[in-house]
């Protein structure tokens, strides 16, 4: 068992009450020691233990690894012309999943397989320790199957996502489609899948197919996570809240009593680390829709968790990049740093029910990036520049 | 003389009205050879001549290197607390460039040059191939001829920003500062510099101070630039069109006199390759004070030429990277991602009177990067993702 000495750190970002100041629990001019994947001791460096391997981070800030629990990275083709078009004053309706559906099923794996894995790896060089990739651009049984175990061999976070729009050629009977992803889509999905997820919004799916599918999801084992009043409001966060959701993402367009929802969930869904329904915001999609962004500040002021992550998709949101999703939730959401950071982090964490990851204390997996910056206000006062030194994931230099 | 070939090039962007179609004029499915750091050939890759090296550009985007025409890299210290503050609420006033004087006085000459050459380094990586660069920070003879002087290590765009804020010191005798300006401290630094540029705003420089300012500059055979109307609307871009500046920077604030004065200046100021007088426009500025963005489209649909710059200096837009800008000018400023590619690169080489840079043609400077792309359009769409894969710096991969 070899160990490793993350020396003479200027900021340590623990997620940890145990820290010094702030939520983020901080740290300063202290050594992180390695063994075993595992954070094993935190201290000054001058008290620090032998260790085989020194790494120096001379000043720089440390961070757990982000935690992005909502991308979609098994697709083919891109959208830019789309994207151009949006931008040019097209509006977006959601109506152009089914362009990356075509060209998704008409890929071969070893595509398929190349698209997630250049993506996973750039977002690992932004400092993403942990993703979450879903399904959803196959839409029949064999291409939402082997969506899950393309996504299945880099990430232990798997989404069923069958239920993302109804394929064009069940577009007059969507009853027939549920029917399809709650039976035989399900079963070819799950072994690949941890969690299950519905795009519950006007031109999807509505609250009661969307409850009837995340139903069949629990059933089987796998965990709940709902696309949410994301282009206008609806029933999607409270439905999430009510079959005890990690999260539901997106919630741009909440009511009062969404938030009280969201804010008295984790009364309702307590147990071992005090689960709740994380609202998780994607800012990245209001970026590149040019669409108003969700109020994260009615969010935080009522007590609701919130986590932030990309929507990495062909569509809407195509960037992998965790500290672009930082500086927008500081700039447009009126986040602090600090709050950013925990959502992306710690907050991800929760999305995810995990609680081995986001934090930075004795026990917790050595997840974690080292910043070319000495603090973590830099992620959002350095928009845009590519900050992330060094990545370790399980305690192994990336 | 050593030749290079850039080979199966999928879209060359090459600035050049002799390309296949738009401003950008594109051509694809071409390779482009290097020869004693200029561009020799472009066509077919199955014509192009032999080559002592071959670099692969296997299907990606090749775009002129960006010409950054706005920074502020010779400073020290941060203002990450100021950031924080800010995006708390409170207003931005520019008043904190005096904390950054003080730092930068105390400074030695090398961690001044550090500092430079970490943000050089770091645009460069993110595909600056040129980067204006401009003293401010030091405010007195030795320290502006000094920052002048580190600057003029790394590029040949220096400019000469005495006035970017009337010291401490010289509060209550503003005359007497401008004086020092135009007297003893433009003697030394115009030595290092090829521009002089003027902070014309409220709380800053009047327009007859700054008039003076730049009259002395181009006495000394200095190029004028013009920090104007950023803040509020005021007489920085009239008077910048007057004296013939290369550039006006920020324009936030404008007046229909304004907007006309830019439009009809070409009229003025023709020679050589049609000077004008630029609108550059500093989109990561506002992100980092959050304020209103300039109108891009009204200045494009009057005929003004914009330039896109990072503005980078540690108070009110530290970022380097142009990449975020042009994802900026498109989601904020409704710039075509078309317009934002060739302000970044064209017009930031009209904002500094450079025609060897900015396009790539036979005859053009061999600066260049190759995106992780396939399409210009990537940098907008892919916001905040690190895609410049490869950069050539007068024909040498950096
Ligand atoms: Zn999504
Ligand atoms: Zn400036």
């Amino acid at each position: 068992m070899s160990s490793l000495l993350v020396d003479d750190i200027g900021e340590l970002v623990t997620n940890d009450l145990g820290g010094e100041d702030g939520p983020l629990g901080i740290r300063r001019d202290v050594a992180l020691l390695v063994e075993d994947g595992r954070v094993a001791w935190i201290g000054p460096s001058r008290d620090a233990p032998a260790a085989d391997r020194h790494l120096d981070a001379r000043g720089a800030a440390v961070l757990p690894g982000f935690v992005d629990s909502h991308a979609h990275l098994v697709f083919a083709g891109d959208r830019a012309a789309e994207f151009a078009a949006r931008m040019a004053g097209q509006p977006y309706t959601g109506g152009g999943i089914r362009t990356t559906v075509g060209a998704t099923r008409a890929a071969g794996d070893d595509e398929l397989r190349a698209t997630v894995r250049r993506l996973r790896g750039e977002a690992l060089r932004q400092g993403t320790t942990t993703m979450e990739i879903k399904s959803g651009y196959g839409l029949t049984v064999a291409d939402e199957a082997r969506s899950l175990r393309i996504a299945a061999e880099v990430s232990e976070e798997t989404t069923f996502l069958g239920a993302h729009v109804v394929p064009a050629e069940y577009a007059d009977r969507p009853d027939d489609y549920v029917g399809l992803v709650c039976g035989p889509m399900l079963a070819a999905a799950a072994p690949h899948a941890r969690w299950i997820d519905v795009f519950c919004e006007r031109g999807a799916f509505d609250v009661d197919h969307a409850r009837a599918i995340l139903a069949c999801g629990q059933a089987v084992g796998l965990g709940v996570r709902v696309h949410a009043n994301q282009l206008g409001p609806g029933p999607g966060v409270q439905l999430g809240v009510e079959l005890g959701a990690a999260s539901v993402d997106h919630c741009t367009h909440l009511t009062d009593a969404d938030v009280d929802a969201l804010a008295s969930a984790g009364e309702t869904w307590v147990s071992g680390f005090v689960p709740t329904t994380v609202a998780t915001l994607l800012p990245g999609a209001e970026f590149s829709t040019r669409s108003p962004y969700p109020d994260a500040r009615r969010l935080l002021d009522a007590g609701v968790t919130v986590a932030l992550a990309t929507d990495c998709n062909p569509g809407s949101s195509y960037t992998s990049s965790m500290p672009f999703c930082v500086a927008l939730a500081v700039r447009e959401m009126r986040m602090t740093p600090a709050e950013a950071v925990w959502a992306a982090t710690a907050g991800g964490a929760r999305a995810l029910r995990r609680d081995d990851i986001g934090w930075l204390g004795v026990g917790a997996r050595a997840d974690l990036m080292i910043l070319d910056a000495p603090s973590h206000l830099h992620l959002a006062y350095r928009p845009g520049v590519p900050l992330i030194r060094q990545v370790l994931r399980n305690g192994v230099l990336q």
